[in-house]
C-alpha cells in the first residue's frame, strides 16, 4: 500500500478509521453494534463540536458514575434509567398488539426466592400504610382466562423506601408476595396503597438531574411480573392514576395503559381498592 | 392539560419525551450537549435494535471500566482513546492552516515540574537503548525562528514503559527533559530512539479490543508539547518513520505530517538522528 493510500485519523473520516479496524473474525453482531456506536458517538462529538475541558467532564463524571456502583448500588443503570435508554430497550424488545398488556421497566428493587402465598394474602407485614385490596384477571388476547399464572408484585412502604432499602428494618420480606391463578385466571390480595419516591440521588446521576432541572421522583406504582404458560412474560407496573409525578417519571416508566383507578372504599378495613386485567400474547414460535 | 396530551414515553417519540423534561433554567450549553447526547444515543439503540443481554453487557462493562480507575490508571481514557474519541475531540479543538504542525493525543504519561535543561543534554539518564539526536527549528508559518519557546519532550525507555510506569525503577525522572530556543528558534538533545509498546490491555478496554480483533500497540514516538510566546501550544509527537504501527495506531494518534524521518548515522556516539521542524500558529485574538 502507498503511503498516501493509508486511512491515517482525519475529523472527516475519523468513523472509518476505526471501524476499518475490526478484525474480519469479530463476531458479526459485535461488529455491527460497535460499528455503530462509533458512527453515533462521533456523529453526537461533530454535533456539538463537544470542548477539551466538556471531554474532561465526561471522563470524570464516567469514573465516578462506576466507581459508586457496587453490590447494592447500580449508579450506571440509573444513569440508562434517567436517560430514558433502559425504558428504550424495554420497548424494542417487547413491541405488543394493541390491548395486549404493555411494558414497563423491572426496576433494581425485585428479589427472588419469595415464597408463594395464598390468595388474599395481605403482603404488608408491617401493617404500616393505607391498605388496598388489589384484584383483577390475567387472560389472553380475546378475554379468556388463563389458568396456572404466576403473578410475583412488590412495593415500597409508606416512608418510600422497598424492604431491600431497609435491611436492618423488620420484617423481612415486607410488601412482596407470589400468587398463582386457579380456573378463573383471577387473582386478589392486600396491601398498602404505595406511595411516590426518590431514586437515588446522592450521586453523580443525581447530581446530574439537579443540573438539567429534573427532579428524581418516580410516581407511586405497585409492580408485577406475571408469567402463563405459552405466554410472553409481562413486566409491569400499576400507577396510582392522579399521581403529582405521572407526567415526569425520574425513569419515564409510566404507559398511559398502564394507569389505574385506585378506588377509596367504604370499608373500615380496607382503605382503597386497585383493579387491574392483564391480556397476555402467546410466546413467539421458536 | 388533558391527559391525552400527556407526552408518555413511546418508541417513537422516546427522544422528544427525555429532552422535554429539561429546565428551563438548564445552562443553555448543558441543555444543548445533554440533548444531543440523547438524540444520538436513542439513534444508536434503534439502529442496532439492542437486546436486552446486550444492554447487561453494556451497563457490566461500564461499571468494570469505571471501577478499573484509580490514581495510576484512567480505564474511560484508555476507552476514549480506541474509539477514537480523544483524537477528534483533539481535531475538532485544534484545526490549523495547512503547513502548520498538527497536534496529536497529549496521552497519559506526561508529568509536570521536570527541570530545565541545557540545550544538548541528554535525557536518558539510565542511557540504556539506541541513542539518538533529537533536532529541529521552531518558526512561525513563514519560516521566521521563534525564541524563547518552551520544548517539552518526553519518550517510553528502550523496554517501552514511562518512567511513570515503574516507579521503583531508578533513576527518575527519565527520558523527559525541557528545553528554551535561543535567537534562531533551534533546539536540540539527546535521548534513545524510541520503541513502539502497547498500551495497559489486561482490563475491560484490552479485553474488548482482543473481541474486535485489534492488537494494543501503538507505534513509536517522542512526545513534544511546543509552546511559544504569542502562539498555539502545539502538543504532539513525532513517530518513527517505517514503524510496524503506523497503519495501526491503538489509539489513531497517527498523523502523515508528523512521521519523522530517523536517519542512522555513522557516529558511534549518536546512532540516530531525527529532525522535526515545528510550525506554529498565532494565538487566536480573543
Amino acid at each position: 500500500m502507498s503511503d498516501s493510500a493509508i486511512a491515517y485519523f482525519t475529523e472527516d473520516d475519523s468513523v472509518a478509521a476505526v471501524t476499518g479496524r475490526v478484525g474480519s473474525d469479530t463476531d458479526p453482531r459485535l461488529a455491527k453494534v460497535m460499528n455503530a456506536l462509533v458512527s453515533h458517538l462521533h456523529a453526537f462529538i461533530k454535533d456539538v463540536e463537544l470542548t477539551q475541558a466538556e471531554w474532561a467532564q465526561a471522563i470524570a463524571f464516567l469514573t465516578k458514575t462506576g466507581q459508586m456502583c457496587d453490590g447494592n448500588r447500580q449508579e450506571f443503570i440509573l444513569l440508562s434509567d434517567v436517560l430514558g435508554v433502559s425504558m428504550l430497550v424495554d420497548a424494542i424488545n417487547n413491541r405488543r398488539p394493541d390491548g395486549a398488556t404493555e411494558n414497563t421497566v423491572l426496576g433494581p428493587f425485585h428479589v427472588d426466592g419469595v415464597p408463594e402465598m395464598q390468595m388474599g394474602t395481605n403482603i404488608s407485614k408491617d401493617g404500616v400504610g393505607e391498605s388496598c385490596l388489589f384484584e383483577g384477571r390475567v387472560t389472553d388476547l380475546h378475554g379468556a382466562p388463563l389458568a396456572g399464572a404466576r403473578i410475583d408484585v412488590w412495593s415500597d412502604n409508606a416512608e418510600g423506601f422497598y424492604d431491600v432499602q431497609q435491611p436492618d428494618v423488620q420484617p423481612q420480606p415486607n410488601n412482596r408476595g407470589i400468587f398463582v391463578t386457579g380456573e378463573d385466571g383471577r387473582y386478589w390480595f392486600a396491601g398498602i396503597k404505595p406511595v411516590s419516591y426518590p431514586i437515588p440521588d446522592d450521586g453523580p446521576v443525581g447530581q446530574m438531574l439537579g443540573h438539567l432541572g429534573r427532579h428524581p421522583y418516580r410516581p407511586a406504582h405497585m409492580h408485577f411480573i406475571v408469567s402463563a404458560p405459552g405466554h410472553e412474560t409481562v413486566i409491569a407496573h400499576t400507577f396510582v392514576k392522579g399521581d403529582d409525578y405521572l407526567r415526569s417519571d425520574a425513569v419515564f416508566g409510566v404507559k398511559k395503559t398502564l394507569i389505574a383507578d385506585y378506588e377509596a372504599t367504604p370499608d373500615a378495613a380496607t382503605a382503597w381498592r386497585s383493579t387491574f386485567d392483564f391480556k397476555m400474547v402467546p410466546e413467539a414460535a421458536t
